[in-house]
């Protein structure tokens, strides 16, 4: 996660996020951001006007068909977003012309994604485009489209054709046979069906032009119908086109082409039906919201992913689930792993449960495909799939197969041996029940999927006469790193054994309450009172490695293999596996995602064996620093994050979540453009509820035990459990303040009266600067490079970057030694910082941060830092300050503004409305640029260009500062 | 081969082959059949209008990308075609509406595609459609399709669209991105580019519309550039649009688009185009066509196949070769076997060879790859690819993988083990030279094959101490169905001694002739002397397995194989190795294709080791009969065809020819959809040249040893020789006529004077009736079912299946079991008349067949049986007929009038002036119907509807007939 790097930042607001440059080299990963969707179907952010390299995709749930080696995958399906404009002549696109200005933005409250776009065609024509879009969370088989055209300096002739795009493409292949198209009096209309799975779908659009003359005619070309329009238009004339779409498939109806023509010639006005999409959103937020106080970047980012998660399960269908990457891109080909039941479902169980009973009933309704895997490797009963798509059959790929002809293929086991994937389930199953309380569910559903993956699991296991115990042989376990030769793995047994003593939990449940249906199951299943006894058998000896240690080996024989040192590979952007490669990562002990901790955190909620605080801080030590936690799995993150934040390592926690939560709007992985890491999000909402809000499920009603990020100043939530709401607002500081959302005024001088106060951290409230120096120091006498409490001098306010450049001098260095180099001084520095106290805060800090509070001053950090936060906790002045701007908040570092202006945006003032205190010569240069006061903490030769220069802030009161600002005021007027 | 099942036949005159009705069935196998083409690109024969189940594709040489499994495929272009006409609002498609008549011809002649449609709208209006369409043979970048449209019962306005379709797909998968599009004055155009290998393709495409007023409009929709045009129209006024398309790649120019682009704007008319073309084709057929008179479906298939091949060579471009399905169909992805040298360049070299030297000169630029192959197997030299494509790396796939997400994916082993595809290149190279002489091309390009692959041979052989011989150990010969174990192949063993040998010859001659060429080559190959020894040492060493009886072990251990009756198998619709699963095909002596007999045929034409006359009969007699010809590979029935002639099998040396030349007009192996069998074309050519007009090639000039099949009554062609051309014109009686293609009138009464005879052969000149009975006997013995020759009498004229109905009354078969008993009691009688001779001709046959070649009375056979020919000639009167109407024929039995249609046509007579002679009702009936006249022989409860009735032929004389025919042509004119 090198943010830095990245060209063009998305900004951030409470309910927003917002594009504010196009960057071609950022297509596809933008296109997966900007996705919208209603349940139905997900459709990515591509331009309405077409790019030559957009990867547009519109997926509907179910509508699978066969592909090679895959099997099958979701299909995209016709395009109803092609909207080409004509100027004058001239195609309006981005990739020709000139791109005057630009702003996409996805309004997550209501589900509305639109552009505003100012561009001069070639022929010199300019032209405000405005572009608004919405899948129906009222009507699923609706979509509309709007864009709104205004000639800015000319007048003439503008073209608009509106398209249903019948050969979408999955990466090249188009799964679509067209079977008929044609034109009603509401617009035309296209009838297709898939090659293989022969599932039919229908599309009819309609369009409506204001603001100028002209009615729509239709070209039907073969495959892609085409509504077009023209007219003539003058300079501030805005003309409306209105697209508004209908879909079916015979997944939905007998007879999708009725349907859809039926629907479009009933549909009320576009503004009717944007507003009873509204509406419907705003019934969702009500119950799914988590607001944030306190860090808008946590709160967006948060927001987000349950956006992304609301917009990918089905209101109407429980026989489709929520694929590894939602409805929003091709990754894993639209399959169903574990990260719904274990990652995603429990956000819909607490929040949505009516839509996490349709996620678990896909798992009923592809029990038989189940039971064909299970008979097709020898087993009893029903073993899950590791990739499940439309049947239930295991369509996880045998094969990797390379490009060039001569390289090897790669064999992948999960098919074979991920088999946790059953009891996954079975939790899942479980938990839905322990939460809801539906009994219904459980008899008529939950019981026949716990119970027959009991079987498989009774048929699995195999006893070993020598140890006289059960084992599970040859397995892969969560830690997808190890496929060879993994036995007993603690994860797998203890999944296994917990199954089975909920399996017989349900037999006897059934039995009390509902004889009948267990006398249906057990004819059905072939479950017979020897066959309980049998399980209990299991439960009991089926073999679970541990130790008296407390440090529970993954599998046996996992601590006889070599170790491995994470850092020796660092600086790195792949993963460890493809460092050394498979059959080496097998040897190693070293771990793809959390396995053993993940089994911790399974069993963390309801302290079952093998969970308990001391077990998670010795298996942390042990397991945290061999997992490849940044490029491994996208499931582990979130899973540290709530483990360090149990064991009170805020950095770490805040770090990993910031990993997860931005995963895909900030690409942190380099793949998002394979669309919604669906498990991350959700595990970004089991980080907040469960890591940082605390909360615990007694048996009474859930509990919270917060410990907030640093920074936040609020955490609101809510939760449904066992039939009833359950209302959180977690406050640290009932006082502070929600900062409205606000666009930064270009800089201007500043004036008084003064309502804010932004302060650099290091070298201004605290002397972090000597753990920066014991960090060089450490780091340059491992390399052997001079370096000294002098030379540190003159790295004060100097990049991380430049820094080491003056350490190394004239040595040279390979690009990739001087990246470890840096990497290796922020770890020393973040070890250090652990130890950071109030003791650390400079003299003077304290009492000028409590006559600020008194004077009803609002107070922020404005530190380049991404360990601000947890530095400012550390030093106990949290809930001292109302805002903190850091290393995350902003793309260019000072001496841009720009970090100051976030913080006094945060903070709701002007920027002309606040003071800086700064140490270094680019935080004074910075301040100015934002058009703030600026205080120098240092000498003139540093911060002269100040309007005020302090030697430090020990003994200098408020009101002396406002004094000494007041008179460069008076300066400042009269050099005006 | 099932003809009688086919619905619907095709028809067959000298040059153009005619489908004479539209069935969607047959869709994709007829898209085969009408493919077009110029040596640059092929257009399958898809309709303009386009078929909801359409499988358009026009490929073009060497556009090759990625694909996943096959590594690369020769990619689907933008598709020329469509042509959307609208009639009132119908679309006009042949799946709606009403077709009230439909023909669609190839005329080969020149190179022609047209069809002629009345159809009946939707809405009720007719209207006459006339399509035609040409790749042009003169120009290669130019294509052209001509639509006249004529209203019959209406008028009204018509609109049509022309299109370039940039989503043309490779089986569902679009290789292009679209990087432009736009338009001129003189059309539109389109600009694309493949994902991976990023070729670039342009096309522009023109219209013109006279007839009507209309002016073309453009519609660029994205990717699917239109022209439209519409116009209103009255009855009987023909309108007609003329669209032509130019296309360039970046193989060919720098910029595709402006070359595209200026190609249109300078095209002449249409007129002038067709005209160009058609000369282009005429000079292309001096050289290479083959005329057979005397049976004219043989005369269109060889021309027919002789097209196929014209179209697949490239004239200007040595980079390219021919794809096992040409460039007509998907099967094979488009990838170059050992089909092009072995089985298709003969054709080339004797009547191309510019164009054989191209193909050729494809393996010397190919030779990097073949090198990249041999060092990835650990080899040395060149090792080709047994499946290369642009680059000639190995592009064969590992896998065959199954839909079944269960099922075991299956190994391809050829990519590893089929070897001898670098002896067959060397082959090809040496023989080209020695039939043409070129030497420089030797010097520059083939030598250096030859070389490198003998490099090859020399790293890849063994030496064995134990057996003091080399050895080439785990290989796949010719036959595919062994692939494991096969060690010492006598077919791979040989090759590669008689490369090596070869290699030394070459070697010689060029330190003879081009000692620097040899000094070079000798630097890059890393050819020394010793390597030229040790060449003649593995030559000399190399085990060859043999035996003193003259049978000839195909490998080592394959007399110790499992025996098997192929058939027990019968009747069959699959492969044995479909029906016996791989392991058990690699367990038998069952050959997929020849192998040993392939090697003696390869050594036919030089009569080197092991070839000899007696070989051939020994190995024959063992191989034969266990190779599945049928459904095995589609290389197997032309070399099976040359050698049973060689044979004296007339029988099945025509039934071979005739499986092979009909294996995609009428899909004899049921997989023509998938394109052309490139190699079974080839081996149509050489059967004819080598094997029925029995070219030896000497040392000083071809010379001609022709056995024509029966009924040929000529076959000429010529062939190019070190230079020169030499023709040859075989004619076994001069006497015979060239009849004159003539479509049957309808049915009227006969007239006199007579000027044709058409015998029925079964019961009217020979008694192979009593063959028929003891084949029925036979079978009917085993089947234990009572038959005796009164039982016999009833299946007089009686169908196979109805004689079988009547044998096996009401005892319950299934039926699978009858088709096996009507295969059965077939090859009963087709084993009989291998012993019939003129001792077999009814007596006054004879007599009568002399007085009528008197009389200057033309003659023919009119016989349902597909024996006719073989029995004609075993009775000796092949010289005393005409023409021979057999059950190859037509599709429809006596009693339908077709038979007699046809042979009338031949004989290039009316129907009114031929008598037929027949002994069966059915025949009797079928002669009427034709309105012919009738004779029939046997009793009058019998034939009496015929015009006349006789016993027998016996003393039976023309004089006689006619008198009677007079006497009942005065009683048909009083009765009327």
């Amino acid at each position: 996660m090198n943010m830095s790097e990245r060209p063009h930042s998305l900004i951030y607001t409470d309910w927003t996020v917002i594009e504010p440059h196009f960057d071609p080299t950022l297509l596809h990963a933008r296109e997966t951001v900007f996705t919208i969707g209603n349940g139905y179907l997900g459709t990515r952010g591509s331009f309405e006007e077409g790019h030559p390299q957009a990867m547009a995709a519109t997926l509907i749930h179910g509508v699978y068909d066969h592909v090679p080696v895959v099997y099958t995958e979701l299909v995209n399906c016709p395009d109803w977003l092609p909207l080409v404009i004509t100027i004058e002549g001239d195609r309006f696109r981005l990739d020709q012309g000139e791109v005057l200005s630009y702003e996409r933005s996805l309004d997550l409250q209501h589900g509305r994604l639109s552009r505003s776009v100012r561009w001069r065609s070639p022929a010199g024509k300019t032209i405000d485009l405005h572009f608004e879009r919405f899948a129906s969370f009222a009507d699923q088989h609706v979509l509309a489209l709007r864009c709104q055209i205004t000639p800015v300096d000319f007048e003439g002739s503008i073209e608009v054709q509106a398209s249903i795009n019948g050969y979408p493409e999955n990466q090249g292949f188009n799964h679509w046979e067209s079977i008929g198209q044609g034109a009603t009096r509401h617009g035309v209309w296209l009838r297709v069906r898939t090659r293989t799975s022969r599932i039919e779908l229908a599309m009819a659009s309609g369009m409506n032009l204001s603001g100028a003359e002209g009615s729509p005619q239709t070209a039907n070309v073969p495959g892609y119908p085409t509504l077009l329009t023209s007219f003539f238009a003058s300079p501030d004339q805005t003309v409306t086109i209105e697209n508004v779409i209908t879909v079916y498939t015979s997944r939905d109806v007998e007879a999708p082409t009725q349907a859809a023509q039926t629907k479009l010639a009933d549909l009320p006005s576009y503004a009717d039906l944007r507003s009873q999409h509204e509406d419907a959103w705003k019934q969702a937020w009500e119950n799914s919201d988590i607001l944030i106080e306190g860090d808008v970047k946590s709160q967006l980012a948060v927001r987000y992913n349950i956006f992304q998660l609301l917009i990918s399960a089905a209101k109407h269908d429980d026989q489709v689930s929520i694929p590894a990457k939602t409805l929003s891109g091709f990754g894993y080909r639209g399959h169903v792993f574990w990260d719904t039941e274990i990652f995603i479902l429990p956000f819909f169980t607490y929040t949505q449960p009516a839509l996490a009973r349709n996620l678990l009933t896909y798992r009923y309704h592809t029990l038989e495909g189940a039971r064909r895997k299970a008979a097709h490797y020898g087993f009893k009963g029903a073993m899950y799939s590791w990739e499940s798509a439309d049947t239930g059959d295991e369509v996880t790929p045998r094969w990797a197969l390379p490009n060039d002809p001569y390289a090897e293929d790669i064999r992948i086991w999960c098919r074979d041996r991920e088999i946790h994937i059953s009891a996954d389930i079975a939790y899942a199953a479980w938990n839905y029940w322990q939460a809801t309380g539906d009994d219904d569910w459980m008899r008529d559903y939950g019981a026949e999927i716990i119970l027959d993956t009991a079987v498989f699991w009774m048929s699995r296991v195999e006893w070993s006469n020598r140890h006289e115990r059960y084992e599970i042989r040859e397995v892969i376990g969560a830690d997808e790193y190890h496929e060879h030769d993994v036995n007993n793995s603690v994860f797998t047994n203890r999944l296994a054994q917990w199954h089975l003593e909920k399996a017989i939990a349900v037999y006897d449940w059934l039995k009390q309450h509902h004889p009948q249906r267990l006398s249906d199951l057990e004819k059905k299943l072939k479950i017979t009172p020897e066959r309980r006894s049998r399980w209990q058998d299991i439960a009991k000896n089926l073999w679970i490695l541990d130790s008296p240690s407390g440090l529970i080996e993954q599998f046996e024989g996992f601590f006889d293999l070599k170790d491995i040192n994470l850092n020796d590979y660092e600086p790195r952007t792949k993963s460890i596996q493809a460092l050394i490669g498979i059959e080496e990562g097998n040897r190693r002990q070293v771990l793809k995602q959390p396995d053993v901790l993940m089994l911790l955190y399974l069993m963390r909620q309801s302290q079952e064996f093998p969970y308990s605080p001391a077990a998670v801080e010795k298996n942390w030590d042990y397991y945290a620093p061999r997992t490849d936690i940044t490029y491994g799995s996208s499931l582990g993150p979130a899973i540290h994050s709530i483990l360090a934040s149990d064991l009170g390592k805020s950095v770490e926690a805040y770090d990993r979540f910031m990993q997860a939560a931005l995963v895909d709007l900030e690409d942190t992985r380099g793949n998002a453009s394979e669309g919604i890491h669906g498990a991350s999000a959700g595990g970004i909402w089991q980080v907040v509820v469960f890591g940082f809000g605390g909360i615990q499920l007694g048996d009474r009603h859930p509990v919270a035990n917060p410990h907030l990020p640093p920074g936040w100043s609020r955490l609101k939530f809510r939760l449904h459990w066992r039939g009833k709401w359950h209302d959180f607002d977690l406050k640290p500081n009932p006082t502070q303040h929600l900062p409205a959302p606000m666009t930064p005024p270009p800089p201007s001088s500043p004036r008084l009266p003064i309502r804010g106060v932004i302060f650099d951290l290091d070298g201004v409230l605290t002397d972090t600067a000597e753990y920066h120096y014991r960090s060089w120091q450490r780091l340059a006498d491992e390399e052997e490079l001079p370096f000294d409490r002098d030379a540190n001098e003159a790295l004060r306010g100097v990049s991380r970057r430049e820094s080491l450049m003056l350490i190394v001098g004239d040595r040279t260095y390979s690009e990739a030694q001087l990246h470890e180099m840096m990497e290796r001084k922020n770890g020393y520095y973040v070890e250090l910082i652990q130890t950071v106290s109030p003791h650390d805060l400079l003299p003077g800090a304290l009492t000028l941060l409590e006559e600020l509070r008194q004077a009803g001053i609002k107070t922020a950090i404005g530190s380049a830092s991404k360990n601000a936060r947890p530095v400012v906790e550390k030093l106990g002045i949290a809930d001292q300050v109302d805002a903190i701007a850091d290393g995350y908040s902003v793309e260019h570092p000072k001496p841009a503004p720009d970090l100051f202006l976030f913080a006094a945006q945060e903070l709701g003032l002007d920027p002309g409305e606040c003071v800086v205190f700064e140490d270094a010569a680019a935080g004074v240069e910075a301040a100015l640029a934002a058009g703030m006061w600026a205080v120098g903490l240092g000498p003139e030769e540093r911060v002269g260009a100040a309007h005020v220069v302090l030697p430090s802030l020990a003994d200098m009161h408020w009101s002396a500062v406002q004094e000494r600002v007041q008179q460069a005021s008076h300066q400042e007027c009269a050099n005006s």
